[in-house]
């Protein structure tokens, strides 16, 4: 019996519908979100989010800006910028575009961003909420993969969830969000598969989500009969196909649901930055009042 | 062959024949590490910690001062009282005394603490650092577990790691240490127990960290021929023993490194405290320069 897909622009557009919706309220009170990208020298990769951000923000009803930086903006120079986005009170969220030229400590730069304006949960502070099991602004791919479990109707309570790959971005945040839902949660990663052991524990997932970046890494009967799979892995091979973390066919025969691949989880992640600009919106406003 | 002892006291001592030496050199440079407890009400148990954090500065050469609010003090003047700390120049260190008073919001009280005056690593700013690896204040008796695990020499990379219990102050932190050294790992908990799957995850654990506060709860036979075992309960029983969440004598028949029951990770905890206050006035520094 295939599994039912778990397609991420359903739950984009409904997240796009209550943003909008909620953006106007904020307005009407005289609260306008407002999104500031920054990016440092040319990068063609980036162009597709930043595009696909302004595009999500004018359906929403947020203004954006993309601020684009010279290549060889010193480190010092950024800083100084982002603290004037801080400051700002009429941007409410910050997006600093990865990747930086190289001469700049990317991390310093996340981490000077005011966590109230933090978009996309980078800073320590919302990776804290994130853990502490009070989350506020989310990291966006993790968030999407949550809500797509979420969207399945079933109970996290006790289940045994998996998570392949430990990234800050997806694998500790997406880990923490099920942990905190009361799934025993296990995660695996290079070492992992070094050890030869990422095969038995995918084999007990309930629920699996993987985010590698390796194409098939997770072979389709490793997969558990029922689970629910959430495959983040977006790889691109030399034929012009895209393949999962996941032999996305294979396993549909097992699971009982699946992301498609692409068209999954990464496919809300745009429509939950936006979801962020409005909850950082009405964190500043309590910072206010 | 019973298992080596993993004992508190040793690494207690060397930590703080450190932590004096360091306060020296600080004093010298003119920074005097100064620790403030912060108690509402009377509370005996608190007590215990409170003659145990003074006597562990004394050692150490830090000042300490114990601010007893009365049991009315409501919230709006407890946060008052912390910002006046987090502003005072002369205060590297603050703790926050558990338990508060119900009328008082105890997480909104600790997250108010300046994050690098946090010494306890209860802020979501610390936890964050914790969790990308990038720890700077982490909760102490976490630390101290992890401590006593490196202390083993065996090396971390790809171990089957499980934790049982996920409170914030010991559980996760330590998953997360264990998890950033590259130990695959298991968080379990309450719902883990319910489904009657804990006793599957130990038996693979090579390093077991069990902090529930259930005596007994894990039993000896479980215990993976040769693993590490952190036990952090202190259970009293009625006849006046101590028990721990672990079946100490029979799982040391088992494991290759087991901690006594009292006397183990615990017994470090208010070592590592002074060893915070150090790292939190050196935070300060740098935050100065």
């Amino acid at each position: 019996m295939p599994a039912e897909l778990l397609k991420g622009k359903p739950l984009a557009d409904k997240i796009k519908a209550e943003v909008a919706k909620e953006v106007e309220e904020l307005k009407a009170k005289g609260v306008a979100p407002s999104l500031v990208a920054v990016q440092v020298g040319e990068n063609e990769a980036s162009r597709v989010y930043t595009n696909a951000q302004r595009k999500n923000a004018e359906q929403c009803g947020i203004k954006y800006e993309l601020q684009e930086l010279p290549a060889d903006t010193t480190q010092e120079q950024l800083l100084k910028h982002i603290a004037g986005l801080n400051a700002d009170p009429n941007v409410t969220g910050i997006i600093l575009q990865m990747p930086l030229p190289q001469h700049i400590d990317a991390k310093v730069c996340q981490w000077s961003i005011a966590y109230e304006k933090d978009v996309e949960g980078v800073t320590p502070t919302n990776m804290g909420l994130v853990t502490f099991g009070k989350p506020r602004l989310v990291p966006c791919t993790a968030m999407g993969a949550f809500e797509l479990i979420k969207s399945t109707g079933v109970d996290l309570y006790g289940k045994e969830v998996v998570v392949v790959g430990h990234s800050d971005i997806v694998g500790k945040p997406a880990a923490l969000l099920l942990l905190n839902s009361f799934g025993t949660t296990t995660i695996c990663h290079i070492a992992t598969g070094q050890r030869g052991m990422t095969e038995s524990h995918v084999r007990r997932a309930e629920i699996l989500v993987v985010a590698v970046g390796v194409p098939h890494l997770i072979k389709g009967e490793w997969i558990k009969e029922g689970a629910i799979v959430i495959d983040i892995g977006i790889n691109p091979t030399k034929d012009g196909k895209i393949l999962g973390d996941v032999e996305t066919e294979a396993a549909a025969e097992r699971a009982a649901w699946i992301t498609p691949v692409p068209g999954g989880a990464g496919t809300a992640t745009t429509a939950i930055l936006m979801r962020n600009t409005v909850e950082a919106a009405k964190w500043q406003m309590e910072k206010r009042s």
